[in-house]
C-alpha cells in the first residue's frame, strides 16, 4: 500500500477533474495528430476537418489551429499557388476548370480555394456553387473549397493563407486561388501567390479600370477568355491593347515581363499554353532566387499585417474607447478640438485603461 | 501675523519652487498668448512664429502647441483651401505665383504651405526657393511657408494642417497647400483641401500615369498649363483627352464634374478662369452641404489616421519588441513558423510588456 503513487491520495474530486483534464489532453492530441496524419496521407476527409478548424472562429479552437498548421509546415511550401482574378461573367469557373483538368491530365493534385470577404452576404459568389465546375469536383485528384466565411479581408485572407498550408501538406502541386475583381481582395490574394493571373474579356471596355485600380500592375499574365467564334479577331485585338498598356510598367525585379495571351475556357484552345507560361515564369523566377524571395518577402508582409489588424481591432473595440472616440467624433463635428487632440486624448485613454 | 497666508509658511525651498513654478506658468501664459494675439491681429511675425512652434519636434513644445491651436480654432475654418499637385516642371511655383496675384488684386490674402516629406533630404524641392516666387513674397497680402521637414509623411501632414488653422486664424482667406507630384503626398493633401487641382503639361505622355497613380480620380480640376506659344494647339488637344479621361469616373457626391482647363502661368492667360472655377465650386459644394460635410469627414479621418499611425509607431519602437521582431523574422525566413503565429507571439509580448 506504501507504494501508490502521490496522485491517489489527492481527494476524489481533484483526483477526478485531473484525469477529466487528462482525458481532454489526450482527446485534443488524438485529434489533432489524426487530421494531421490523415492529411499528410492525402485523405480528403481529414483536409476538409482540418480547414473547418482553420476556419473556425471559435477561440478554442485558435490554439489546435495552431498546432495543426504548425505541424503542417515542414510539409508544405512545396506548390506553385496561382492567383487568378477577373470580374463576374469573365468565366472564372470554366476557366479554372479547363485548367483544372489540363493539370491533372499532366498527372498534377490540384486544389481551388477563394477570397471573397463579400460571401457572406452575397451568398457565396464564388467557388459557392460547386457544379460549375462539375467535372473537376469529380476528379480525385482535385479538392475545392469555396472562400471561407467573414466580413473582414484580414481574416477572410488569413484563413486562406493557412489552408494553403494545409493543402500543400496534403500534396497538391497546384494551389489556385480565386477571387472577385473588386475591392481589395485582389491585394490580398496577389501578396500570397507566386503567379497573378488577370482574367479579362475583349471589348469589354474596362481596359482603363484594371489600370486604375492598379490590378494590371500586379499581373504576371492577362489571359483574354473566350476568344472563341466570332469572338477571335477582337480577343486579338484587345491582345494588342493591353500589350501595349504593359508597356506603361517597368520591369519588376524578377525580371518577368508580363504576357498577354488568349484562350477559350469552353473549347479549351490555349489553355495548355497558359500552363507552360507559369511554367516558363516558374524557371526564371526559381533560378534567379526570386521565387523564394518573394514568398518569404509575402511571410514578412503578412506578419506585419496581421499585427497591424489586431492593433487597430484591440483599440477600437476596446469598450472605453468606444464610448469615448464616440464623444471625439461629436467634439471634432462640433469644431471643439483638432482631430490630433483627440487622438492624444484616446491614445492616452487607452494606454491607461 | 496670523493673517499671513498659508504658502508664505512653507520652508524657503518649498516656497522658492512654487515661484519658479508659477514664473514659468506666467511666462508660457504670456508667450502662447503673444503669439495667439499676434496672429488673431494678423500680425506675420507671431504667425511666423506660431508655425515655429508646430512643426518643433521637442516634446516640451507639444503643450504649447496644443493650446495655441485650441485658442486659434474658434477663429479658424474661414478660408478656402485649395490642393495644388503636379510632376516637377510643370510649373507650380509659376502657376501659384500668378494664382496668388489675381487673389491679392482682389482683395484676398495668401497663405502658400506645403507638404514634402523628402525635402529633408532633397533640401526642399519645393518652396524652399522663395525667389521662385518673388512678387509674392513682397507682398504684404501674402505669407509663404515652406514644407515643413520630417521624414514621416503622416508628421508632415500633421503639421501642415496643424498650421492651416494658424494662417486661417490669422485671416488668410485662401490656403493653397502645395505638393510634389510622387507617392501618397498627393492622398494626404486632398484630405485636407477643400479644392483639389492637378497641374498637367500638354503632350508630356503621361495621361494613363495619372490614371494609374489615382490622381485624377482625385482632382476637382485639371489645368494645362504653358498652353502659350507654339504649346496652345497641343494644349487644347490634352484638354479634350483629360476630358474624355474623365468621363471614366462617376460623378461624387458633391454633383461637381471635374473640369479641365488650359492656362499660361507665364502670360497669365486662363488664370482668372481657374479662380472663377474654383467659386463656382464653392457655390455648388457649399449650397448642397458638401463643403462643411468634407471637412468634418477629413477630420474624423485625421483622427483615425494619427490614432492608426501612432499604434504602430509604438509597437515598432518599442525595444523588446523590436528584438522580438527580428528574431520573428528570421524565423519566417527559414520557415519556422507562420506569420500569423509569429503575430501572436509579439502582440502577447507587447500586450504583457
Amino acid at each position: 500500500m506504501e507504494h501508490r503513487d502521490k496522485s491517489s491520495k489527492l481527494p476524489h474530486s481533484t483526483n477526478k477533474s485531473a484525469i477529466d483534464r487528462f482525458r481532454k489532453l489526450q482527446q485534443k492530441e488524438i485529434s489533432i495528430s489524426d487530421i494531421f496524419e490523415g492529411i499528410i496521407t492525402q485523405n480528403t476527409a481529414a483536409l476538409s476537418k482540418g480547414i473547418t478548424l482553420v476556419e473556425s472562429t471559435q477561440q478554442k479552437h485558435s490554439a489546435k489551429t495552431q498546432e495543426l498548421i504548425e505541424k503542417c509546415l515542414p510539409h508544405a511550401n512545396k506548390s506553385i499557388r496561382i492567383g487568378i482574378t477577373g470580374v463576374p461573367g469573365v468565366g472564372k469557373s470554366t476557366f479554372i476548370e479547363a485548367l483544372g483538368n489540363v493539370l491533372i491530365e499532366k498527372g498534377k493534385k490540384v486544389a481551388v480555394l477563394a477570397v471573397d470577404p463579400s460571401s457572406t452576404i452575397s451568398g457565396g459568389s464564388i467557388l459557392g456553387d460547386k457544379t460549375r465546375m462539375e467535372s473537376l469536383v469529380r476528379s480525385k485528384e482535385a479538392f475545392i473549397r469555396p472562400s471561407p466565411s467573414g466580413n473582414s479581408l484580414g481574416g477572410v485572407a488569413q484563413k486562406t493563407r493557412e489552408s494553403i498550408i494545409l493543402c500543400e501538406a496534403a500534396g497538391y502541386d497546384v494551389i489556385i486561388i480565386e477571387t472577385v475583381g473588386v475591392g481589395q481582395s485582389e491585394t490580398a490574394v496577389h501578396s500570397m501567390v507566386d503567379f497573378f493571373l488577370l482574367l479579362k474579356l475583349a471589348g469589354a471596355g474596362d481596359e482603363l479600370q484594371g489600370i486604375k485600380r492598379g490590378i494590371i500592375e500586379m499581373a504576371d499574365a492577362i489571359v483574354i477568355n473566350k476568344a472563341d467564334g466570332d469572338n477571335v479577331k477582337r480577343a486579338r485585338e484587345a491582345k494588342n491593347q493591353f500589350k501595349k498598356a504593359l508597356h506603361l510598367y517597368p520591369i519588376g525585379e524578377n525580371a518577368w515581363t508580363p504576357q498577354v495571351l488568349t484562350c477559350s475556357a469552353l473549347t479549351k484552345n490555349g489553355i495548355e499554353e497558359v500552363w507552360e507560361l507559369v511554367l516558363n515564369y516558374l524557371e526564371i523566377s526559381a533560378s534567379n532566387g526570386y521565387f523564394e524571395k518573394n514568398r518569404t518577402e509575402q511571410n514578412k508582409f503578412w506578419l506585419l499585417q496581421t499585427i497591424e489588424e489586431q492593433l487597430k481591432s484591440s483599440f477600437y473595440n476596446h469598450p472605453e474607447i468606444k464610448k469615448a472616440l464616440s464623444d471625439q467624433l461629436d467634439a471634432i463635428q462640433k469644431h471643439q478640438i483638432t482631430p490630433f487632440t483627440a487622438a492624444k486624448y484616446l491614445l492616452d485613454k487607452h494606454k491607461n485603461s
